[in-house]
């Protein structure tokens, strides 16, 4: 059928193992389903929910029973699509079925653990793992035959996941489908795709969904960060190829950008990268909740920095412009005890919640100083446990980033008001550095941070009358 | 940087997660890799194989004590270059470096057996799948980040492989392996491409050197074998863009073809295919040893049988032209008992190693009636416990074929005497019926086969004297 | 470099013949290229627009001029980047110059002509040939060695057919850029391609832009569009990869759609496809208005009425639904002295620029029949020449289409109204019939039409008193 | 059909206008093509050629006629595919018709000439334009239309090129021809792609028929010429995909290579390309003669040597390693008399036909220098008109090279020893030069070469005597 480009993919490819792979769905013959016909055909009658989570659960069984895969790709493809059909309560029937019926059997377990505690072989282990390993494992695997399934995998561990700190026992399901993910999703696996304008508007209208730092607000504003200045890039899997899995956003600009709004304004003139000397990243979003865990946002950014380097050559400093989500937060508990803010923070702080956006910024400034020394307090000292106690930065520095510079009005939105008084921080990425820093981190919990960070770190433990007394 | 077709694959790909992925092999600045240059310097001079081996275990502990993955892609990189120059004894040690310090720890594996012996929870069920799971696994994962590493460790099962009958002890490093293949290779993630003379010169190549059932006589042969009139289907990885996984080859006639030869000559005149009523399989073959047991046979001719109706919609008939691999060596065994062969094939079947392959044509012709009812009776009735004893017939049966007919001089070579003196098999794969047959087969041990090759098993299986007798 | 599809197309392309093809324009190494430097220096500064546009006019004759042609590229690419940044008179000043300066020498013509005229042999042709071509064909071929030369050479020619009218003697460079856009543009090299949500931003957004028929509200409106009921193809030259020459838009349905609304609509529920007969083409569009006279409509049509057949066995109908855009003009000149219309729609037809869109149907219904009647007549019978007057029919008819069906408040909007009192009609494509129908039309004329149409017509022709009775 | 990437290329590309490109061949519906079956049906019976030529003709003239161009697609792919069943008598006829029936009529001409004479206008201008057009033109351009067209048209060229020495009046034909082939293959058209052994087995094999200057022997031969050291570069058009146009090799070496032969050694060691500082071009092939005249060698030199530096920033020099085909040639008639050769270097010339291959370097080497000498004189003084008479030399100084060195058993073929004994010469690329090397030579004739040559070629055209003076 399609003609394409006879300079073109070689060898062909063709419709992938085991069938049809539909644009957009899970389709077939009807003729031949007649087991799906009359599940999805009941659906608009009175069946009970519990009934149709045991069709489902049955098919699971039947197709776990084949001693061949034969009939696999047809089978699988028959439970996905009557697993997308169950309503609300029948899901919840169907994982409750999951647990009680594809678990291991625990007195099988007993018997291997026995036999391997009388003699330690490799034998008795192999049968001890493979008693362990609960029947679900192989389920996920088989139901992995059919077409699409994989991204309807990822959304059925979404699902699981909303439903598990009510339903704790379900944690074993959740265990075999963040095993299978961590294999799947391998980083060895991920195509890192630059995003442009020239990219397919399926996966941009996505972009403008799933971007959660600073949202997108319709295809206008995605334009913009798509210019000439802005780079985008996302990891895909070969399997879910119009799902990006992680995205990030960068800025081209002169100089180290302290600023968000100037950089989201669509309205802002768009700069030669020609002319830029520094890649700002501005936003960094994980799209699919269903991958919880199974993480690759650090190759994301050393593989973005590594083409921008390859393809910018002008470009010196690779920095991050991020929130410093916990700020407020920690002022108003543990923050107040270590650091004693001045009454007119207490003020702010009380009536953070409320201020008006417009008047926020005039208020604040009087306090700009005593709150840049706190902030770097917060970054280079709160804790939980050894670790840093703000997300963002725990997430930068684990990948060897260095905290750099803090950005008085950075982030003018009530959001970035609530949470950090509008400071946002820089994070900077040195290729040649970041092994050693995260060593540093991974091994003593340094946090590596400029000069200037610790010297504002420093003052602010120092009571404030020694302070102002060692200005004057 | 390439510039290609303006039209061409958007989202634009990058270089893949965590760094370059160079041609052909792993690559890197050397500067940067103190430690393998100093390992691959030394290669040289007269260091301890065992001191090398150890030196590269040394760095799997490194990549698997890293907290993070910061150095990943670098470490694993560097251990596939160096695990890759092993020398076969190195490699030995090697190997017996991960037995000894990447399997569970036997008193953890105790302790978790215990706690779950006495409370059979989620929460120690989880205790214990995780006592029981090699770090090795975590390893493999790791490793599998490094550039083209799939195919690597793909490699390295083989090489395992080949030693594991004298070292029973590793078979716990295979089933790692296996355990992750199963998983990476997950039919559902395989891509079904057509072969064809348009194809890349290096996946042709490796059909040429991969070909196992006949062997393809350099570029004329293979070239003939891509003509208008054949058909080459493989299956891809994406991790291995460049390696078939398995491929299968068929012929496009008129008429269900009886004989090998003529197919397989490269001066055969090119058929038109819409001509063509038929399709016949005479050839599959998996490429990757080190895949063993991660089965995709079923899935491709079920692929391809659906690519071709999808694109010849003439086609009537889609079958095998099979080998019968254990004909004349169940003949010299269990089916002289059970057959009671005339003196004249007894005979044959003595001299059948040594002689000369012009003559035996002709020698066996008298015997032509006799052999194929012992052929039919042999692929009905000769058993390996329940299932038959040929393994061609295993393999067709179990994906739902039907065994629909001998033919005689099917394959003329001396391989074909010797081994089924000159008979081979057609099985046919109808696509309505393969569930069937199938479920028939894996239920009940069932041989679906044609009334004529019923037939012949049922005379084979009288006595000589009553069957003719029963003719007259 | 790019990692890509490893599997992915082979041979590699690299950057095109002759240089850097910078996504999105031309660009260069500044440094290089003193004189281009030199011009868009300029621009800001009061120069004089004659003296840039013989700049570039004299940096013409220097390319025509080089023998070989190894600067060839920078030059070319130097004079586009040129042209384009010239204020209107600069280039009014340029297509002076081109007139004057690179046309055909009349004495060398006239030379020419004789020695053919005294000896009409090969040679003596060759050379008027040479002489009668002038120098501006070569000027544009070799400014076609620019990156992205082609789109900028269709864009000068739609500058150049704005001013062609008040300016007659430029139609020799129109005749040349012609001349060379029908080889450029063979039917031959153009590309159909499927246009859908897959498709990239870049692309969509000039769907939206240049869709001249219904015009399209935005992303929102595109998408409903593109959704599984809809089909929308364009052609491409290789050679401007992002740049669509002409699209269509078709509606797939149940039944010979009869408005164009419901279709438009947004919010109108997606149908599934495999229900759908019939496939409504509502909507073709010519993009390049630089491509004026190189048609590639009926080949458009045709190409797309092939694909839809190969992938949707199910549709019976191939059919536009079509503006009517001369009926209300010719109903108010010629067609009034034609077919008398009512006193009633007289009144409606003096009205009918100022009648309130809301009110327009009820005041028309009740003046159906004879509107359809006469807009039978008037599309059978109003004649430009010997060819029907109304353009849109003019068009399908000559490409094999037959006039199937009126319909009345096919088109409800205001232009529908003002043109064609809303009504519309459908011309259906039957593949069998098309170049019947089209050497029909070429040869004698002859408008193919349904028996119904004809039948309308007839009446229209007839007096009213005379139909009245007839019905009696 | 394809399933493909879903990632993949967007817009889908769905078969070219008008109609089913198949794969290698022009196929279609019999039943519908009544004429080309009758045609095709009568070759193998006693038709008269004469006949089969007058009926493709009168096709010729049914597309021509054709008002619109509905069934141009249909009437084109029959043309074509009659036209490549003609015999060669048939096909001499064929020529011979379209010289007769598709001319201007000179008739015509005249009036037009006459009228544009008595007024000069833009009108009387169009209309002779016209007039002097032959039809033939616009036949080609509506042949074009057929799937694969362009691939005919150009073989066509070729087999009309073979007989115009004898049938000098078919010289328009050719005009014709070449005249749209100067705009169908314009070089910004032209796409550069890298070959390597990824390519496709259809693309390499005519790598292998068309090498015309070290022929290649084979698959084994080619993968040498493909390996890690070696390039390979080719144009290719978008309409003949499978084609290349013209293809060049290069070595990469480690200083500038003088010698072919180990270059050429299929078991010669592969070198690392990072150790490379030199790119050898040594071997360049035009593979269509259909399309002589219409040149890309010079952009494709360019373009390479672009797309090296780019990937290869180590790579110093890029230069040829050429044949000097005239130089014996020379040496025998004008160079004797011009260079007065000594006694054993006339010996030698009068053997130099029957020479035996292995004993030649033996019996040349006391005549190095003086061979040396002669040959750069002849490089840089044996003129043919004002441009040197060696073809070589002349393609490449006119691409702006500089004629480098000059290789002593450069070439130690029997090839090369009749030609040159032995010689070869270097010519460098230098980007930064060849403009300003192009217009010296484009202006003046100036062969640009190194002192080293300028020097010896001094030396030879001193008397012998006082050369050897001179050294004393």
């Amino acid at each position: 059928m399609a003609e394409g480009d006879h300079a073109a993919p070689v060898p062909k490819p063709v419709p992938r193992a085991g069938g049809a792979a539909p644009r957009g769905g899970l389709k077939g013959d009807p003729a031949k389903r007649p087991f799906l016909q009359r599940f999805l055909g009941s659906l608009g009658r009175p069946m009970d929910d519990a009934q149709r989570a045991r069709d489902v659960i049955s098919m699971c069984h039947g197709l776990l029973s084949e001693r061949g895969e034969v009939s696999g790709v047809r089978r699988a493809t028959e439970i996905l699509t009557a697993y997308r059909s169950l309503t609300h309560p029948a899901r919840e029937r169907f994982f409750d079925l999951l647990v009680a019926e594809f678990s291991p059997d625990p007195a099988e377990v007993a018997r291997a653990a026995e036999a391997y505690a009388a003699e330690p072989s490799q034998a008795n282990l192999t049968m001890l793992q493979g008693a362990v390993e609960p029947p679900r494992q192989e389920l996920f695997r088989r139901l992995n035959l059919a077409p699409t399934a994989t991204a309807v995998l990822v959304e059925m561990r979404r699902q699981l996941l909303a439903t598990i700190e009510a339903r704790p026992e379900r944690i074993g399901i959740d265990a075999d489908l963040a095993h299978l993910f961590r294999a799947w999703f391998n980083a060895g696996f991920l195509r890192l795709q630059r995003i442009d304008w020239r990219t397919s508007a399926l996966v941009l209208e996505r972009l403008i969904q799933y971007e959660a730092v600073h949202q997108i607000q319709g295809w206008r504003d995605l334009r913009r960060r798509l210019e000439a200045d802005r780079r985008c890039y996302a990891f895909f899997h070969p399997a879910m190829p119009d799902e990006p899995l992680i995205f990030i956003e960068a800025a081209l600009t002169r100089g180290l950008s302290g600023k968000v709004q100037p950089l989201l304004d669509p309205d802002s003139p768009v700069l030669d990268a020609a002319n830029a000397d520094c890649a700002i990243f501005y936003s960094i979003t994980n799209c699919q909740e269903g991958l919880r865990g199974v993480s690759f946002g650090n190759f994301l950014i050393k593989s973005v920095v590594e083409d921008l380097q390859r393809n910018l050559s002008q470009l010196r400093t690779f920095a991050t412009l991020s929130p410093i989500p916990g700020f407020v937060g920690w002022l108003k508990t543990a923050g107040s005890a270590a650091a004693s803010p001045s009454p007119e923070l207490a003020a702010l702080l009380e009536s953070i919640d409320s201020t008006e956006d417009s008047s926020w910024p005039s208020i604040a400034t009087g306090l700009r100083s005593e709150l840049q020394r706190l902030c770097a307090y917060y970054l280079l000292h709160a804790k939980l446990g050894r670790l840093p106690l703000d997300p963002v930065a725990r997430f930068h520095l684990a990948n060897g980033a260095r905290l750099e510079r803090l950005n008085w009005l950075g982030d003018t939105s009530a959001k970035g008001m609530r949470r950090s008084v509008g400071l946002m921080a820089n994070y900077v990425y040195r290729l040649a550095d970041v092994e050693r820093h995260h060593e540093a981190y991974a091994t003593d919990y340094k946090v590596i941070a400029s000069h200037e960070l610790e010297r504002l770190a420093r003052d602010a433990s120092q009571p404030a009358r020694r302070r102002r007394r060692s200005k004057a």
